[in-house]
């Protein structure tokens, strides 16, 4: 199975890339071969790191005829060309979550996966997070009954973390809803089967100094009668990893004595300093995010079903049933963020494609800008371009 | 101050009273004088410990020239009629939350109020507890900027617990919006400063065998600008005390082991043994609650204000501020509640009614019904009935 590893090449060696990194490094199904990067440093550590091609451009990296796939992780609005680029060479796609910010991009994409026979995936999100996928497991076992409720939350200092100035203006893709919105919504559509149905929401953009959606809350009707509520806080204060055993986001403990830290960091930097500073967290400047004990998670997550609730946890979910309450561990791997890998390899090398395709990106994306519309119009959204699981896609894991 | 207690009588002398009954003993601002009971038994037990008198009707009690003020604690489809005769005997009254099923019932008795010139006060409810008025006064004292989100949420076991046939009928007043729902209500609109606007909920009816609503998400905005989601579930699943610090809602610490004991209680027990079971609550038959170390809780409430979110305990306020986290202890007294006697002695003997009025309980109903036509209808539903704070009234605490 280890034989034939994907050649893997990466578009983008910013903060996304950082973290899936050492996915790719420990994994031998996946050998990274090229890149393409703006910032010639970051060639450089790429060629000197791994022996591959360090390219200026996506289009050079698609004409790669080494390279069989493409992790597209470049910010939100060079999406669309980047995986159009990927997929008219011939590679099959990974590109980060949001898939585009306009719903326009988003429909080239598939359009262009379509086209191309090309497998587009979109990932990491935290719907791959090994919890989650073991709360879809316990679900589809129909020991529990009926899902029939969900609701997350998670309360985090993201808008406070350092900016690029269009990281903060909506229209752009800025704000929590198109970088943090859309892992909840992935999460809560997996749990809930995909088909998102009606939705109602209400945004809080409530520092003058960061112009976006900062908070918001939303309730969501699926296909099948379940609903759930999302709620998320990026202004970095409540911070809900007390509520998963002070586990954070990337699976590591948190520091004690960091409360703030955010907001300090931050601190008579103007605009420029601060796209600066967030620089140190690319590829080849910054380092290693702190070792992970526990998988990635989103915050809380409760889905109650006729005979049970379930707790998603950082190491697994916890099961309040009738009668007994019991954990069930999700086993932590090596390196995190595997799951992502058993998708890339199972769509390139078995033509298995995941849960998480272009379609469902797209869907996940209109649940976004839903959210958007809901609040500014004060009324309820239909969604009209939504798609479920391949249920033995989902179970393979 | 204490030199004049106000002379009570009770109107219904059933698991709600007993949850009271340790503030009105242990607070010399109030004397029990008077009790109206169907059940002879019930009647005994209180002229044996109180030394009062028990009569078989309201309107008996509402007759007795030596009672000032009347707790109406009997079963919501009978408030009206109790707080009517109560007021027209010239009394003031307490009444217990919800302030009754139908709004029709509540408009009357508001009119009823205003025409007497009685006072007429809707509590105990999770609105009176220490920790949310503390939340109230840091809001009011400006230091951390304006209020924006509130989100509140409850999982407990209340569709378990011994039930009577009608509380099991939502048209009659059963399921947990209005026993429980309306607690979280009132709880968020103190917090949100009462006018609530619009609200957008989804409901769930999930076991047949009790099929009246046992879950709800509510969406709601308010006057000012602030939204909140109130989110509860009553199937005996998930315990969401473990994030009260395993408080329970009376303020005790949640007994090791008890785990699935509500749903326990009921295997094997038609309709009638249940009903009977109920009555082994009520004053003069169950034991008393265990003993309360922490104030009472309705379930994790986090409000964001723009310089800090408010995380409320059972033991007072947790801030977390711009660059620090601190507590705020609210101070536990001898026993519980004796925020109700504040409210209830503060109007009877200084004119001062607290917001928890007539129309303050009328516009919390007016938000359960809401809930309940807007699951039905998948609209939103526009407020009409709302009254705000008055702040002088707050603060007094």
């Amino acid at each position: 199975m280890t034989s034939d590893p994907v050649r893997l090449g990466v578009a983008g060696l910013g903060r996304a890339f950082m973290l899936t990194l050492p996915a790719f490094q420990a994994d031998p199904r996946i050998r990274l071969v090229a890149a393409a990067a703006p910032r010639a440093e970051s060639r450089a550590a790429f060629e000197r790191d791994f022996g591959g091609t360090g390219y200026a451009s996506v289009d050079e990296l698609a004409s790669d005829p080494n390279v069989e796939a493409i992790y597209v992780a470049t910010p939100h609005q060079m999406h669309a060309d980047h995986v159009i680029a990927a997929l008219k060479g011939g590679k099959h796609v990974l590109v980060d979550k949001p898939l585009s910010v306009s719903m326009e991009d988003a429909e080239r994409m598939v359009a262009a996966a379509e086209e191309s026979g090309g497998h587009l995936i979109v990932g990491p999100s935290h719907s791959f997070d090994a919890p989650v996928a073991l709360a879809r497991r316990l679900i589809d076992s129909g020991e529990f009954g009926a899902l029939r409720m969900v609701q997350a939350f998670n309360y985090t200092d993201f808008l406070y973390r350092p900016r690029r100035p269009e990281e903060l203006r909506t229209e752009e893709g800025g704000g929590v809803l198109f970088s943090q919105g859309i892992h909840q919504i992935d999460m809560v559509r997996l749990l809930c089967g995909g088909q998102a149905e009606t939705l109602f929401a209400m945004t809080g953009n409530w520092d003058p100094d960061r112009p976006t959606e900062g908070a918001y809350s939303a309730l969501l009707s699926f296909a099948g009668g379940a609903f759930a509520t999302l709620t998320y806080s990026g202004y970095a204060h409540f911070d809900s990893d007390i509520w998963m055993d002070d586990i954070g986001e990337l699976g590591a403990p948190k520091p004690s004595g960091g409360y703030g830290a955010a907001r300090s960091a931050l601190i008579g930097l103007d605009a420029e300093s601060e796209a600066k500073l967030k620089t140190t967290r690319t590829f080849g400047q910054g380092k290693a995010p702190a070792k992970a004990t526990h998988h990635e998670h989103f915050g809380p997550v409760i889905a109650i079903c006729d005979r049970a609730d379930l707790r998603l946890t950082p190491g697994g979910v916890e099961i309040f049933a009738d009668t007994e309450r019991r954990f069930v561990e999700a086993p932590v791997g090596p390196v995190p963020r595997q799951e992502v890998i058993d998708a890339l390899y199972g769509a390139v090398r078995q033509g298995r494609a995941p849960a998480q395709s272009g379609h469902w990106g797209l869907a996940s994306l209109e649940v976004c800008h839903a959210i958007l519309t809901s609040a500014e119009t004060g009324a309820p959204v239909r969604l009209g371009r939504q798609c479920g699981l391949n249920q033995e896609e989902i179970e393979h894991e």
